[in-house]
Parts: structure tokens; C-alpha cells; sequence
């Protein structure tokens, strides 16, 4: 494991970050993060650029900085560029990647029993109108995807048109065991959708070691970037298997009047239209990343993470959390009062939380017979001192 | 037609927009228009907003303000707010409404022999993934499209799925009759799409007099919206006709384990993230344009288009375009020289232009042997001494 971030160097990291600046207590990053102060002017000045000479104009005055996103998330990732493609969220990329995978009438979607909301109302769209089965592989003892279950059920006799997992599920505290999955399903010959809208940023990632088809990111969260910022990895391998659902003519070439050709690589799953004041402040986000170095980050925010744990675990808050290797996102509940109107209370006290939803984790919920649970969730800006004070604001309540 | 705007006004216009404060003569409003100050300001105020309080805090705190953007474009539309949805562009807009619309193997998609690359790529992948057949309906004398033709074919004998129009296509200067084929789709109970990309805050829109089911519009082009921005108008008599083709768990609530229910009215087609700040910026380009008056920027526009049509004829410049009313849009060649060196020796003098693609218009590039052309595209912050300093500028060339 990496060295954690000494002091000093928290607060380096912190004073580069404008949200860190006054005495707020940010404990969102899973909601939305505080980006570095170099995210900000990557969008501002781009956005100034534009209305000062033109929106096509700074485009084009900025074609290497919008080339350098892809490779920063291609290093992030261990990917190629051209296996990389621009999204406005984790949501539209896991959807163009789900939605290009062929699924026939029968065949099944594998998943597990702790799916993300937007990805299940997807599964039960494909349900509805392709006729697929969705097989919800249950939990093991600690939480995890079970993978003997997986195992069995990717040796179904219909078929299997996809694996669908969030690495990291919304709440729960819980990392999913990603490359075990893989294993089983290169094994199995089936595609591999992994949603790690939680993950990038929080974990060192290397898609080769997972051995994931694809992999959907967003911006906001651990990566500390934009609202509005997400994007693709598609491994060159399953191109050939797969066909994006919603082609324009970036996507694809209007090559005569009667036929069109994908273009070769990531790119098939992109539009042309963007906003690239976001896009450039995403790669200025994941260069932060990078910069600080994902291992290091990923043990800053475990290591501040299990402070929260025992923090609210010392002053009566029940943790919920499962899993071996547990992640930045905490979910506990105060033993009187709601999770709503103690988010609600700490927002009176300038301490950023949330609260969460049936509509993101309905499957956990039911399965763990959950109450909406309050979320702390930490980042590598997180100090020692912020967790004590959010844990003996708590315990005043 | 409205009052054009005097000098006195357009100069009121032209200090409120920061690329018209210094030299630069701005002649491609159809690739990406100049945003009012106030557009700049609202998406920079609130990415300011993000960073310092949280993503998720900053959105609580602007609900309102979020809100009104629907409320801004309803109204530019003679729409009502639930028949609004939010898109990041102007073809995620049109390709959630396309791929909503039921389609049979075997029957027709209607359009013109003058569509939009993106339209025309997604309308063969669905003749390639669906089995519908695209029915071309070709041009009139002048250039629109021939009504009397597309009434024979809406008369189809195994049915037809959609009607799809570019009101304005990307070049050509043609301002398709939109309410007459709104008339004709109405009576056959065809599903209409417009494409109003380049209509939307160059052109007076009521969608009842038109008679389209969706519109699609974008933020960045005649509504001097921010890039990244658009939206899609859906009649709300035609919700139970269509299925949103990519939902999530905003679009439609996941009620049980097993099964979901579309959001009433237009927010269906809508995913849960997007960029706030651009939603905010689209929304203060709407204001302006409402504040101008559509109708004054309409006559302003087509004033200064007509000026510079009869100002390129003037030099030798040989004018491409088509219709009766012609729009902001206009087209020409040089006698000798390729478009792209024309644009490239205006840029240099910084005058912004662009040069029209194959890929974009091949229907109407093959269906009049075009070369490429010289695409100035005006708009109300244009004065009458830049185009005749942009004219003289190309007699020199």
C-alpha cells in the first residue's frame, strides 16, 4: 500500500482547492467533490475564450489540451487512447455501452444484488423490450458479489448477453471484488460492464488486471472534476461484438448517401457536440489525480475513512457498511433521529453530507431491510480534525 | 415582421457581448454564436458556486434558477414547461425522440432531400438495426421541401413511422415550411421531428402552429447559448405513442424490485446528471433573446443576411442558397479560390467563418454537385460596416 499524505501535504492539497478554504466540511465527495482550483480555471478560461473569439474558433485553438483528457484518462485507467470516449456522465457512457451490447429475447443479464438505481431501471427497460432475463447474483457473507453464484450463473443454458457490477455501489461502504469478476467472465466469453463511477479516482485502476469490456467513469465524484464530465473505456477487443445503439455523424461517417461506417475505436460510442470547456477541466481534474498519484490517494481516503468508521461507531451511530476492503463512502444511522433531519442539522453547521435514496439501491435496501441511511463519504482533503469534529457535532445532536 | 433593431440598439446589444468588444468580425453564429455577459456569467457564477460549497449544495441552492430555464424555453416555444426535457445537445435531443418513436420493418421513415448528417446516420443504422426504409422526399423548384411530394408518400402503403425536417438546414439559406408539413403529418397522424437546431433564436417558434410532436433545439448557435447545451420539446399527446429508448432512474422511478414507471411529461427523456452551470447559462441566453424579442432579432437577422447575399454578388462571389425566406444562414464561393483558403485568409484578418462538409449535408452536396462552401452565418449583434468590410475584405483576396 502507498504512503499516506503527510500534513503538510493535505494542506498543500487543500489550500490548491477553493472549497477547502473556509471552514466548511465537505463530506460529498461521493455526491459531487471539491475541485482544485486548476479544474476551475481549465473551465472559466475556456468558457472566456469561447464568447471572446468563438465557440468553433477556441476549439480549434485547443485541439491538443482536449487530446491530452483522453490520454490522461487512458493513463489513468492503464487503457489506450483509442479505447477512451468522451461522455457527459457515468450514466450516458454505462448506457451506450449497455445498449450496443446485442441481447437476445431469453439470454440473461447478470448482475448483482447491489446494482446502482439508473443501471437497474436499465436492465428492466431491456427486460421490457428485449426480452432478457435480469439473474441478480445474491451477496456473500461479507457483501461482496458471490462468486461461486456468479460462476454458476454465467453457465446458463439460455446464455448470457452481459455481467453488469458496480465495483463500488452508491452506499455500503463496499468494493466489489472487480478482477475476480472478470476472471470468471473472460473465462465465460461474456462481455464485462463494470460501472466504477465510484471507483476512478478512489482506486488504482488497471483494466487489464480487471479484465473488464468496459468501464463507465464520471467527473464529479472521486476524480474531483466537473458536474456534467464522464467517459467510456471500451476494450479494441469487443468492438467486434458490440454496436452502438444511437450513431451520429461523428460517430460514424455518412460515407455515401446510403451508407455509413463506425469509426474505428472508442469514437463510435461518442456524439460530436460537447461541452469542452468540461471536457478540458476534466483532464485538468484526472492530471490532479495523477499528479498526486491514485495509490496515494486511495490510501489517504481509506485510512480517513476508517477513521469515520470508528468515529461514529464510538458515538452510537450504527455503520452499515459490508465488504473486505472498504471504500471512501460511509453509511451509518444516528440511533433516534432521521437520517434526513440529521443531514439536515449538520447542514446548519456547514458539514456537507447526504442522505440516501430506495431510487439508487432498491435492491440493498430490501435485501438488508435498510432505512435511508445518512452519507459521509471522505477524500484525500479530508483532515483528522474535520472527521472529530463531524463526530462530536453528531454526538451533540 | 418587427421593427429591425437601430444602431443605437444593436450597439446596446454588441456591449453586453464580450466578442464584440474588440476587432473581431464574428460571421459563423451557426457553428457557435457569441453569449451575452450575462450567459458567461451565470455558468461561471455557478461552477464558483460548486467549488466552494459542493456540487449537490450548489444545485440545492438553485433550484429555482434551474427551474426557470424550462420555464425560459417553454416559453420561446408556446410550450408548456412539462413538455421540456434537458439534453446536452441538439442531437441527444433529436436521437431520444427519433429512437422513441415505434418503427416497423418495412416502413417508412419520411424526410427531406436535405437532411443532417447526424440525422441521416442514425436514420440509416435504424434502416440497417429496425428495417425501415428512408423515403427522401426531394426538393421544390426552390428548394423546399415538396409538399406535394410529401404528401404522396405519407400515403404509404405499409405506414409510416416519422416524418423528420431540418427547418434550417446547416447551409443552403432554406427555411423549410415547417407548419405545412406539420399540416400534412397532423392529418395523416404521423409522428413530426424538426430539427430546430439552427432555428431556435433566429426564428419566431410556436410549436402549435407548426404542428411538430418533438423539436430539437441547441444552446449554442442562434440562442448565444453556451456549447453543450440543448433541449427537445415533446408534445404531450404524443407521450403515450413513444418509449424513451435510454432510461434511468430519473427518467423513470424504480418502483419495485422488478419493475419501473416513466416520469410524467417530457422528463423522461431526461438523465439525472448534467452540467448545471450550462443548464443555468442556457437559461440566461434564453432571457436575452426573450428580452430582445425574437421577433426584432427574426427581421435582424434576415436584414443583415440579405446584406451580405447581395454584398457577396456584388464582389463575384457566387451565392448557393435556396428557399423563399431565407435565414441567417448564406453560402457562396469564390470565383477561384477553394472555400478552405477563403477561410482560412478571412481568419487572418479575423473574420470567423466556416467552410460546409460532405458529411453534414451529402444530400444536398450530391443533389446539387456542390464543392465546398463558404459558410457567414449573421446575426443580430452584426452591423451593415462588417459586412461591407468583410465583403471588401474577400473582393481583395
Amino acid at each position: 500500500m502507498a504512503a499516506p499524505f503527510t500534513d503538510a501535504e493535505i494542506e498543500t492539497i487543500r489550500a490548491a482547492t477553493p472549497g477547502c478554504r473556509d471552514e466548511l466540511i465537505h463530506l460529498n465527495h461521493a455526491g459531487s467533490s471539491l475541485p482544485a482550483q486548476t479544474v476551475l480555471d481549465a473551465q472559466i478560461e475556456h468558457l472566456q475564450r469561447e464568447a471572446t473569439i468563438g465557440g468553433y474558433e477556441a476549439a480549434a485553438a485547443t485541439a491538443a489540451e482536449r487530446e491530452q483528457t483522453y490520454e490522461s484518462i487512458a493513463a489513468l485507467l492503464g487503457a489506450k487512447r483509442n479505447e477512451i470516449a468522451r461522455f457527459e456522465h457515468a450514466t450516458a457512457a454505462w448506457s451506450a455501452a449497455f445498449w450496443s451490447i446485442p441481447m437476445q429475447p431469453g439470454q440473461a443479464i447478470i448482475t448483482h444484488d447491489h446494482d446502482y438505481g439508473a443501471n437497474a431501471v436499465a436492465m428492466l427497460h431491456a427486460a421490457a423490450t428485449r426480452g432478457v432475463r435480469i439473474v441478480r447474483v445474491p451477496s456473500d457473507a461479507v457483501g461482496q458479489i458471490d462468486l461461486a453464484a456468479l460462476a454458476a450463473a454465467l453457465d446458463d443454458p439460455d446464455g448470457v448477453a452481459l455481467v453488469s457490477l458496480a465495483w463500488i455501489p452508491t452506499n455500503g461502504g463496499l468494493v466489489n471484488p472487480a478482477a475476480a469478476v472478470g476472471a470468471l467472465t473472460r473465462a465465460a466469453g461474456v462481455p464485462f460492464l463494470l460501472d466504477a463511477c465510484q471507483a476512478v479516482g478512489q482506486l488504482v485502476i488497471d483494466v487489464d488486471t480487471i479484465g473488464c469490456d468496459f468501464l463507465s467513469g464520471t467527473g464529479r465524484k472521486y476524480l474531483r472534476g466537473p458536474r456534467g464530465t464522464g467517459f467510456l473505456y471500451v476494450r479494441e477487443s469487443i468492438l467486434d461484438r458490440v454496436v452502438p445503439s444511437h450513431p451520429d455523424h461523428h460517430s460514424a461517417e455518412w460515407t455515401t448517401l446510403d451508407t455509413y461506417t463506425f469509426e474505428p475505436g472508442a469514437t463510435r460510442f461518442e456524439y460530436w457536440e460537447f461541452s469542452h470547456a468540461n471536457w478540458l477541466g476534466l483532464g485538468a481534474a484526472v492530471d490532479v489525480a495523477l499528479d498526486l498519484g491514485v495509490d496515494r490517494i486511495q490510501t489517504a481516503i481509506a485510512r480517513r475513512a476508517k477513521d469515520l468508521r470508528a468515529g461514529l461507531s464510538g458515538i452510537g451511530m450504527e455503520v452499515h457498511d459490508e465488504g473486505i476492503a472498504r471504500c471512501g463512502i460511509v453509511t451509518a444511522t444516528h440511533p433516534t433521529l432521521a437520517s434526513d433531519v440529521v443531514q439536515a442539522r449538520l447542514a446548519e453547521q456547514r458539514i456537507n453530507t447526504s442522505v440516501t435514496h430506495v431510487g439508487s439501491s432498491r435492491a440493498d435496501v430490501e435485501r438488508r431491510d435498510l432505512a435511508p441511511m445518512l452519507r459521509l463519504s471522505a477524500h484525500c482533503t479530508t483532515t483528522a480534525a474535520e472527521v472529530d469534529h463531524v463526530c462530536s457535532t453528531l454526538a451533540e445532536l
